[in-house]
C-alpha cells in the first residue's frame, strides 16, 4: 500500500534528531542536560484547583466539546488581557484557542500559502518552521542573523529577499536558540516592509512572557496591526506544556481561515486545559513576576558567569529572554563535525547539547544550551565538564609542531 | 494579503451549518435537541480522581510534553486493550495517541494520499470526511449504501469503484449518521477487495463501543490486518470528547508517518487527558457494559417506538449502534426542501434535527435524530412535536382537488 510522496520525501527532521538524542539520554542518571526545550518549573497549583472546581460543578459541561474556535469565555478573557499587557484591541472574532502554539502556526500556514508561494524566515532560528511550511509547499527564504549583528536582520538584506511571490514573514522574539528579542527598530522596519509590500508577518509568541529587560518584545501588531498573525501559547508562561492550549490573534479573515483548518486537525481544543488557562491568567502577571523570571534569571546568569569562568573562548550574546543561550564555540570545536563533538561530549562527560547547525547555516559553530532545566550547580558542574572535555580533546590532539622536545604525546 | 487559493475556495461545509444551528438553538429552553453528536452522559469520576493524583505526585511531570507517540504507559496499556477485546496484536510502535479520532484521521490521509488519488467512502455517511480529503487534492468516490441494503455496500458496486488511482476504502463501523454496523459479510468481502487490490483501509472506530447487540462491529484488521489502520477515540465510549484523547493503530510504516505529521499538528497529546485515559482503561468494561449501553439502549428504544407510534410513515432502520437513528421521512416532506423544513421544525417547534443530504445523495429524504443527548420524556415529546408540525403543514397545504365541498382551505 501506499505512503504518500509527501511523506515518503520528507528529509530526516533535526528536530527529531534533538528528540531522540534526550531520549536515549535521559535515563542516564550523570546527564546534565543542557538540550531540551521544555519549561523546568511546576504549572500553578491554580491550574489544577480551577478544573477540580469546574469537574465538581459539571463534569458533563467540563468534559464537553468546545467550539472550534474555543471557550467563549477564555476567548473573551485573552482579549482582555492582550489590551491589558499590550494595549492592544482585539474583537472575541479575531481570536482562536489552538494546540499550543504548534497548531496555531500549521493552521496559518495552510491559511495564507499555497504551492510556489515564499516565505521568509531568520537564519538561525527554530528548527520547526522549514519542515511544515516545506510541506506544503511554501519555498522557505533565509535571511541571515548573525551574532555579529545580535542576530537582529539587516534591513537591505531583509528587503532584497522579497519578491513577488513573497506571501509573509516568519518570525520569532525572544528566539529560539539565540534568546535574540526583535529591537524596536528592528520591529518597526520589518512591520514597515509588511505594509508597503502587502505581506502577513506571523509573528511566533512562544517566549512572548519569558524577557530579562523592560520593555520586552515590541509586538509586530503595534506598527502593523493589520498584517500581523501572534500565535501564542501556555506552554511557556505558565510551565505547562503538557496542556497543549496556545491562541492566535489576527483579522478576521485568517483567524476563520484557521477556523476551518482546525476543524479537521483536532476538531477543538480540550476543554480541561481552556478551563486551567483561565484560571492562570488571574494570576499570570504574579507568577511570571515573581516565579519564572527570577528562576531563569538566576540560571541564565549562572550560565553566563560558567562560560566566562570555565569557557572564556567561547563568545556569545547575553540572552535577552527565552531559555537559552547560543555560543559559538568554534575556538574548541576547531574543524571538526559539531554533530560529532556533540556525541562525544554526551558519551563521554554526559552532558547533553545541541548543535548550532540545526538551526541554520548561521549557526554553525555554535551550540545552543538551555539554562533553565538544570538546578544553578548542575549549570556550573555541566560548564566545568564541557570545558574538561575541550581540554581534554586538545591535549590529546596537540598539533605535531606544537611538541617541544621532552613532551610526551599520545601518538608518540 | 493573500489567504491561501485552498482555503479562499474551500465551500461551506454542511458540518459547519450544522454546528452553527445547534449553537443558536442552545439558547432556547423549550429547544429538543435531536441534532447534536456529543455523548451525553458525565465521564466517569476515575478519570479526573487518577489526574489529581498524577499532579499531586508530581505537578511538573503530569503538565510536561509527552512524546509525539503519546506516554509510553498508555500505549502499553492500549495494545493490551485491544488485544484482550479484540484478539489482536499490536506492538508499541504500531500505536500513537492523537486528538480525538479526527487528527488520527487527518495525519493518515496525510500520510497516504497525494493529489489526484482516489478514495471510496460510503454514501451516507459521516460529513467530515469528505472536506479534509478534497482539501489534500485526494477525490472521493462515493458508493451507495441506501437504507434498502441495510446501509450496507453492494459487492459488485464496490468493485466497480476501485480505479487504478484508488488507495484507500475509509469507512465507519457503528456508523454515523445510519447506526449500521458492517455486517460479518460486508466486512469480509471489503477486506478481501483491499488485499486483493492493496488497498488501504482506513476503519473509523469512533463508536466501537456503542451497539447493542453481540458481537458488535467485526475489525477489518481481523481479515485484512496488513491493510488496516484503525481510528479510535475515548470521545464516545468514555463520555469524555472534552479530553480530545484519541488513537491510531496499524502497520508500522503508516503509523511512522502519522507521527511526522503529528509533529506539526499538534507536538504531543495534552498529558493530562492521557493520563486520564489510562485511568478510563481500568474501568472501560464495567462503565460501557453497565453504564452507557443500557442508558443508550433504553433511549434508542423509546425513539423507535414514538417514531412507530406518532410518525408511523416514516420508514427507519433500527440503529445496531452509535447514537443516532436515520429515518426516512419523504412521505413527510414530500417535494419541499429538506432544508427549509428543518428551519421551519426548527422554528415552529423547537425541535431540532439534522437533514439527512448533509451526509450524502442517499441521505437526502432522511433526518439523522441522535437519541442519546434528551431524556426518554424528552424523546416521546419531541417525535410528539414532530408529528404535530406535519400534521399541521399537512392540513394547511390540502392539494385542491382534495377539498371537498363546505372545506374551507387557507388559500381559499
Amino acid at each position: 500500500m501506499k505512503i504518500s510522496h509527501q511523506m515518503s520525501s520528507m528529509k530526516g527532521s533535526p528536530i527529531r534528531k534533538i528528540v531522540a538524542m534526550i531520549e536515549r539520554a535521559k535515563t542516564n542518571e550523570k546527564l546534565i542536560s543542557f538540550a531540551g526545550g521544555a519549561p523546568s518549573l511546576a504549572p500553578p497549583r491554580e491550574m489544577m484547583d480551577e478544573l477540580n472546581k469546574a469537574f465538581a460543578a459539571n463534569a458533563y459541561k467540563a468534559t464537553s466539546y468546545t467550539s472550534t474556535r474555543g471557550m467563549p469565555a477564555l476567548i473573551s478573557d485573552l482579549c482582555e488581557d492582550i489590551k491589558k499587557t499590550e494595549g492592544l484591541h482585539y474583537s472575541e472574532d479575531q481570536l482562536m484557542i489552538t494546540e499550543g502554539s504548534t497548531e496555531g502556526l500549521f493552521a496559518t500556514f495552510y491559511g495564507i500559502f499555497d504551492k510556489g508561494d515564499e516565505v521568509i524566515i531568520f537564519d538561525p532560528t527554530y528548527v520547526g518552521y522549514s519542515e511544515p511550511l516545506e510541506l506544503l509547499g511554501a519555498k522557505v527564504v533565509r535571511v541571515k542573523t548573525p551574532m555579529s549583528a545580535g542576530f537582529q536582520p539587516d534591513h537591505e538584506e531583509l528587503k532584497n529577499a522579497v519578491t513577488k511571490k513573497t506571501q509573509a514573514i516568519l518570525i520569532v522574539s525572544p528566539d529560539n536558540p539565540t534568546g535574540r528579542i526583535l529591537s524596536e527598530e528592528s520591529t518597526h522596519l520589518l512591520s514597515d516592509l509588511a505594509k508597503d509590500a502587502g505581506l502577513w508577518i506571523i509573528n511566533d509568541r512562544a517566549y512572548n512572557d519569558i524577557y530579562f529587560e523592560e520593555p520586552g518584545p515590541v509586538p509586530t501588531a503595534k506598527y502593523a496591526y493589520d498584517n500581523t498573525i501572534s500565535s501564542y501559547t501556555f506552554s511557556k508562561s505558565a510551565s505547562s506544556p503538557g496542556i497543549r492550549i496556545g491562541y492566535l490573534a489576527g483579522p478576521k479573515e485568517i483567524i476563520s481561515a484557521a477556523i476551518k483548518v482546525k476543524q479537521y486537525l483536532s476538531l477543538c481544543s480540550n476543554s480541561w486545559g481552556q478551563i486551567a488557562a483561565r484560571a492562570f491568567l488571574k494570576i499570570k502577571e504574579q507568577y511570571i513576576r515573581d516565579v519564572v523570571i527570577p528562576a531563569y534569571r538566576k540560571r541564565r546568569d549562572v550560565m553566563i558567569d560558567s562560560l566566562r569562568t570555565y569557557l572564556p573562548d567561547a563568545k556569545f550574546m547575553k540572552p535577552q529572554g527565552a531559555m537559552y543561550v547560543f555560543p559559538d564555540f568554534s575556538t574548541y570545536i576547531d574543524d571538526r563535525d559539531e554533530e560529532l563533538v556533540q556525541e562525544d561530549l554526551l558519551e563521554s562527560k554526559n552532558v547533553a547539547v545541541v548543535p548550532g547547525k540545526f538551526f541554520g547555516e548561521n549557526g554553525a559553530g555554535h551550540f545552543r544550551l538551555t539554562y533553565v532545566a538544570e538546578t544553578e550547580e548542575k549549570i556550573v558542574e555541566g560548564t566545568q565538564r564541557m570545558a574538561e572535555y575541550f581540554n581534554e580533546f586538545k591535549s590529546e590532539h596537540l598539533p605535531a609542531d606544537a611538541l617541544k622536545p621532552g613532551d610526551t604525546s599520545p601518538f608518540c
